[in-house]
């Protein structure tokens, strides 16, 4: 890992560069960086710490100025309890994961003795665009080098987009590079493979870059993303939104519909994979939605409701409950609030919850609470989102939780990787043939030309 | 099929809308649309040829004038000899394909009754940009149709890219379209699902349409693909330029050496998967090289060669035949010139033409001419491009020649899909959820909390 202030067209080069070098190390290199760094940061901590709670006086000093948010604050924060040992545990598992690099997806002998074969192999070079938290450089450099691609990594420090007068690297992030950095010394992994740039203000430039950047990947808020999107032809993975909904129809299952819900909206509401609008069948208004609604004002959720929705429910709840009940406007259902706010909207049916998810929601996370099979799974194969879930919470859509090891970000995009991305997401293919002589102008379909066998391989 | 001259953002939300119907149909009914265009084309042939025969007229004046070339008007012609039956067995062909839609390719039971699944489906809406050929049409229809996306078709007819002033739809593009419009009448696929676009200079808003359109597929010259990628924030599935190299190492057999190369220039030079430039390794010199060169010679190729690969020709070859070799200025090592000239240049070892490869070619296809197996893999692995070849023609990188039934285009993109791309290219994947009532917060590691068991499941 390099820490350059070298033009981003240079650094873009050299992680070219070192890409290819990357590209072709066996699984046991990248495997034994990984170690390296572990070990390194393991014995680094006391340095690394001391850097961090420097930038944290000055990031609460500037929090009291008003010139920074406290949330900004308590991202940047090493010290806290766990999140040393979590992003050192986290290296090992990354290591511990599967090898992406080298898997072969299709074999084909297309005639004797001249073989087709489709691996995978890693994208290039990623550019990771990163908010507040240290962390984040050792978990890049940990996929990055498992997955064989290089990494640019350019940190926003305490800066706040679109503004890009600020302090764009703290210590922390310095010191945490210099010791993978060191590390990386003693392996075969390239030093330019992981580089922090530091120059000031070259996001644009960076973005700029698509001859040698491969993919742009945002760690960060829907304003970086929605910033990065508009900003640049490199791909870039992630969401900018999170508009998740559920469809409650009139045969699910009472008591599972109020679980299923509170834990869809209040277990971390400022999470994207949040329920935002509650689509509720007119036939369950009077019946599921009471019992929903209680346990979601109990757990302090403000309810904007349409006026059947909030006609319902102020027949049924207690007066108590039912007077801060608030009326939804249009913009509810087009909002991601991140926050304990439910949009409430009446439908008559599984065709207009269908339309109202596929226009207003943000292809990220829908469910449907039911306990027809048949409409479950029309609700799936019509919704056009990268998660689709039946009888159980928005929240499961997480890498984590569906077993990938690790999770790069959730991609809302229609192409490559779609959902909860992992390793899988950071490589592509390439087609090798082994031949032995073969030329094209033999096979056709005149006399004495010869035919491909297209015969698949096992593999 | 409809034919449109709508505003773009209007036959592209009709594309959208159209586009979730046909992503729920089964595979009867896609194919069953495919089998009712394909009769109605067989039944309009007169009507089609003779429309065809007016454009052709109309662009042969043109040529006259000397405002079209030669090669567009015979690109226009429908009626040249075999034409219209390979564009109609082209459609059963498609037909004929197992149904992309639907694959499980990972099942995984993240608990007791709460299982994952990724499945394949279509990507959305499809906007392809077609130069002169009719025959697009019945092919993307097909494509589209097969894949379960929807397609809006902007042809450019006789029109030369980046002039928009001349006549973008034909009469023949016209006539198929109605034909196949008429023909999904009877079929359950909405007529919306596929749009040819008549309105004359929209090919810069259908292009900003990124809300609505998922991937934009060029079809036709360099320049068009070229002009497409640097106007559209939407993914474009292609490649403008196709410099492929071969690499001569000195063990290489000397009579495979000249077959390969013979084929790999000559047998379709304005093809993009024809070789563009021959590094010759030193040790090739004057032994491997001269027999090619005179191969290449007396099949009409221009040899521009470096000093060194000159040198050591104009000592083995007759005077004859030396006296036309030409000088390599270092810009020939970075043109794709698609004809009947190649660019020779010597390096001293495989890392030296590995280099060469990825820092000059433009990452589709580069092959390598050795009798040693190591060595073959360190070049298959260290090149960067979508096909490493060894021992055999670069031209083999083609869909239909890799078994894929068809071929949507060439890839030299680093994310989705790369190299020959069929309908596996125009899918992306959802990841379905199907539960019973479970919720994130009973999963954790405090006391009472449950694990997730990740079990692999087979599919």
């Amino acid at each position: 890992m390099s820490l350059t202030n070298a033009l981003p067209v240079d650094a873009a080069k050299a992680a070219k560069c070192a890409s290819r070098t990357l590209a072709t190390l066996p699984t046991s290199a990248r495997n034994d960086a990984l170690t390296a760094i572990h070990v390194a940061l393991s014995q680094s901590k006391d340095e690394i710490l001391a850097a961090n709670a420097r930038d944290l006086t000055a990031a609460k000093k500037a929090a009291e100025d008003g010139t920074l948010s406290l949330s900004l604050v308590s991202r940047l924060d090493l010290g806290k309890k766990g999140k040393w040992e979590d992003m050192l545990k986290g290296i090992l598992d990354v290591r511990e994961l599967e090898d992406p690099v080298g898997k072969v997806t299709l074999r084909t002998k297309l005639d004797e003795g001249l073989d087709l074969e489709r691996v995978s192999c890693p994208i290039g070079v990623l550019l990771i665009i990163f908010e507040a938290r240290p962390e984040v450089i050792a978990n890049i450099a940990s996929l990055a080098i498992k997955s064989g691609n290089a990494a640019i990594l350019k940190g926003l420090g305490t800066t706040r987009l679109p503004k890009y007068g600020g302090k764009e690297s703290t210590e922390s992030f310095v010191a945490i590079s210099k010791v993978i950095s060191a590390a990386l010394e003693s392996t075969v992994v390239p030093n330019t493979a992981i580089q922090l740039v530091t120059t000031r203000d070259v996001i644009p430039q960076l973005l700029a870059l698509d001859q040698y950047i491969d993919l742009v990947i945002p760690r960060g808020s829907n304003e970086l993303v929605r910033y990065i999107k508009s900003s640049t032809r490199i791909p870039v993975l992630g969401h900018a939104d999170g508009l998740c909904s559920i469809y409650l129809e009139h045969t699910a299952d009472p008591e599972m519909a109020v679980r299923v819900i509170v834990d869809s909206k209040t277990s971390y509401p400022a999470a994207c994979n949040s329920v935002e609008t509650l689509l509720v069948e007119e036939a369950s208004l009077e019946t599921l939605l009471p019992p929903v609604a209680e346990a979601l004002l109990a757990k302090g959720v403000s309810l904007r409701c349409d006026a059947s929705s909030k006609k319902a429910l102020t027949v049924k709840l207690s007066p108590h409950s039912s007077v801060i009940l608030q009326d939804a406007d249009e913009s509810d259902f087009d909002t991601e609030h991140l926050s304990l706010t439910l949009a409430v909207k009446t439908v008559s049916t599984v065709t207009e919850a269908i339309s109202h998810i596929n226009i207003h929601g943000s292809h990220h996370t829908d469910a449907i609470l039911t306990s027809s099979s048949p409409l479950a799974e029309h609700f799936m194969s019509s919704v056009d989102s990268a998660g689709v879930v039946w009888n159980t919470s928005t929240r499961m859509a997480d890498g984590m939780r569906f077993g990938f090891g690790t999770e790069v970000g959730i991609s809302t995009n229609k192409i490559h990787a779609r959902g909860p991305v992992g390793l899988e997401g950071l490589m592509i293919y390439k087609y090798k043939i082994r031949g032995g002589g073969q030329i094209t102008a033999e096979y056709g379909e005149g006399s004495g030309q010869k035919s491909f066998k297209h015969e698949r391989l096992p593999f």
